[in-house]
């Protein structure tokens, strides 16, 4: 097996926890990324020969390696171990098998994601090293949870990075094209083959279940909704109307199959459009909301996008806090990594201040269980939520 | 009405939201804080002479006031409205009432503490500004909530530091000595006389929450168990066996009330001693736990115990982690105002490391809304819980 050598004092953040070694990190003097096979498997040493453990590297990456074993070569066995280990945190902590199954990193996966739909699983790869065990993946997803059909969603941005192909393919049985499933014990589809990422977003689930306590007889806008994830579980949980607004009518589509499901469609109503646009219109005409999500994509994608991103975010948390009754709720959430929970609280803050708005944070959350965090990896960390009430008119 | 004039530049802190004033932020020479009385109101100024709004002083206090009101001087009216914004959002947010009520600063009433358990009101002072309010206070919440009884818990440290008198006594009604109220569904009852603060800590109620969903069937170890808050809760929620242990043997014995209310005594162990001891102690006899509690009282209660501190959360924290079955779940809680919540999963991390096992988070909490956040007050946030999944020895 070849072998990576790094240079003085850049096994540290390894030693921390750390899974990544960056192409700078490396000596190629003593040991040349170039002509290593993209997802091979190396083994990494100190600049003092030291083992450090086994990684998959990608030569023409900034993230040229990522460590995926400690003891040992990694292999079948090891990646059937990973798995299983995956599958018991899950199913520790979850009463249905509707999850993220693998969350890359934390699960000492990198590069692979598993989502699981009752009966069915949907994998994205982001990484050679994965890609080279895909059919060992598959075959022990197969042997582990015995689902009907395995979806392989991999037509997303992040492979042209790795220049890796895009397909979206059924590697094992049948997928639907709407796959079933539930959160928080509401019913629901994933668009599987035609939405975003997975076809779901599950990170948000613990965040969705706390604010399904406190929609009962409100009226509730869901921003940015997507297919439905806030909003539909809101009317299943007794909000008397949801309004979704989203920029895709495909999205909204999505949305109104949910609350069919859940019998409450008669309940929904759907505004295709910008989400400021609509926040803007929605104001002019005086709509007002017990409770608003705020949910948007990520504005700040790299560090560059920082201060547009957090203006961005200041600007829609101000639109949404002139659209709330007295005693009302927003849940301002964010899944960009580079903006801290600390800097949202401080954008809401500020939003507060300049309406002349009392605000207090009643809540605040991140990821559920099924996206673990890897306490070295701070990158295993990316979406928050603050649940802010508005008491009313600033008086102290 | 007396002014406070502060120094060029001191009313930075006051305009982003906060109400504190510092005495090295008061121009003294134009407004003396010598001879002002104790919880007598001021009109605050910046250096300009601009109204910034109205405060309670103690110029004996390095907090020598606090704002009360940006919109004319505080009065009977203005406690009333605030006493009502605060009950509102806790009928919003909680089905029963069982809740801290008022929380000081966040309420926008500095000083004050009211905790309700259900027919029943715990009140707490540490000012001099809300101790002249007593009885308009009393006479309010009565008026708002027709309690059975009102106690005033005013035996704690903090208004040794006010230069407060300690008292403990009934302002309305009758209040039992263990009074009867729920947390999360359980019935429990709060030693309101004798007990710690209030005589129950709410804050941990969401923590609380998380944890009972995932205790089904399990050997719970609850430490720093006080009068079972953690512990009992999980044997309501089908814990197979709980072990509570506290140095205070009468906190044990409301540890065993609590679980005889919920008719599962038969399965609560109780230790008497320090958790530390106790756990060296089951280290060595080899018992082992799915699911541990570590939520100590705080460690670092001003900046130089920091150092001192934090090696204390890592000991703890190593030790429960040694005390963990594989696929278990350890909850680790600081309510200490100076340990930042990342600082927690630092220790976390390091723990973890240093014993070679693999954990992740899977799931982080704060503060109920009960008590709610000031977003421009960093001191009302305090509390943490990190819920650490440890899937055995480490791979990767």
């Amino acid at each position: 097996m070849q072998q990576l050598i790094l240079n003085p004092r850049a096994e540290r953040r390894l030693k921390l926890g750390h899974l990544w070694i960056y192409s700078n990190e490396v000596d190629t003097k003593r040991s040349p990324l170039k002509g290593l096979e993209p997802g091979s498997q190396c083994e990494i040493l100190d600049s003092k020969g030291k083992s450090l453990g086994y990684g998959l590297v990608n030569p023409n990456q900034l993230i040229c390696a990522r460590l995926v074993s400690r003891k040992g070569p990694f292999n079948t066995k090891s990646l059937k171990r990973r798995l299983e280990n995956a599958l018991a945190l899950r199913e520790r902590y979850f009463p249905h098998p509707s999850y993220r199954m693998v969350y890359g990193d934390s699960d000492g996966l990198p590069g692979l994601v598993v989502d699981r739909f009752g009966d069915y699983l949907v994998v994205q790869i982001s990484s050679w090293g994965m890609e080279n065990l895909l059919q060992d993946i598959v075959d022990t997803l197969v042997a582990l949870v015995q689902p009907k059909g395995i979806l392989l969603r991999n037509d997303h941005q992040g492979r042209k990075v790795e220049e890796l192909p895009e397909v979206c393919e059924v590697a094992y049985g049948e997928v639907p094209k709407m796959a079933p499933f539930e959160e928080n014990g509401v019913p629901l589809l994933a668009p599987v083959y035609e939405g975003q990422k997975t076809g779901w977003f599950y990170d948000h689930r613990d965040n969705r279940a706390r604010l399904n306590q406190w929609v009962k007889g409100q009226r509730v806008l869901d921003l940015f909704s997507y297919a439905g994830g806030w909003g539909v579980q809101a009317l299943a949980n007794g909000a008397s109307q949801v309004t979704c607004v989203d920029a895709s009518s495909q999205a909204l589509d999505w949305c109104e199959e949910n609350a069919a499901l859940n019998h409450r469609q008669d309940d929904l109503i759907t505004v295709q459009g910008k989400a400021i646009d609509a926040m803007k219109e929605l104001i002019n005409t005086g709509e007002r909301y017990d409770a608003i999500v705020l949910d948007p994509p990520a504005f700040i994608k790299r560090r560059k996008d920082q201060k547009s991103g957090e203006a961005a975010y200041r600007h829609i948390n101000e639109l949404a806090l002139r659209l709330l009754n007295r005693n009302g709720l927003l849940v301002s959430a964010s899944c960009s990594m580079h903006l801290a929970s600390d800097t949202l609280l401080e954008i809401l803050r500020g939003a507060g201040r300049h309406l002349e708005k009392s605000i207090s944070i009643i809540g605040s959350g991140g990821q559920g269980a099924d996206h673990p965090i890897h306490p070295a990896i701070a990158e295993t960390r990316y979406l928050k939520a603050h649940f802010v009430h508005m008491s009313g008119s600033v008086s102290v």
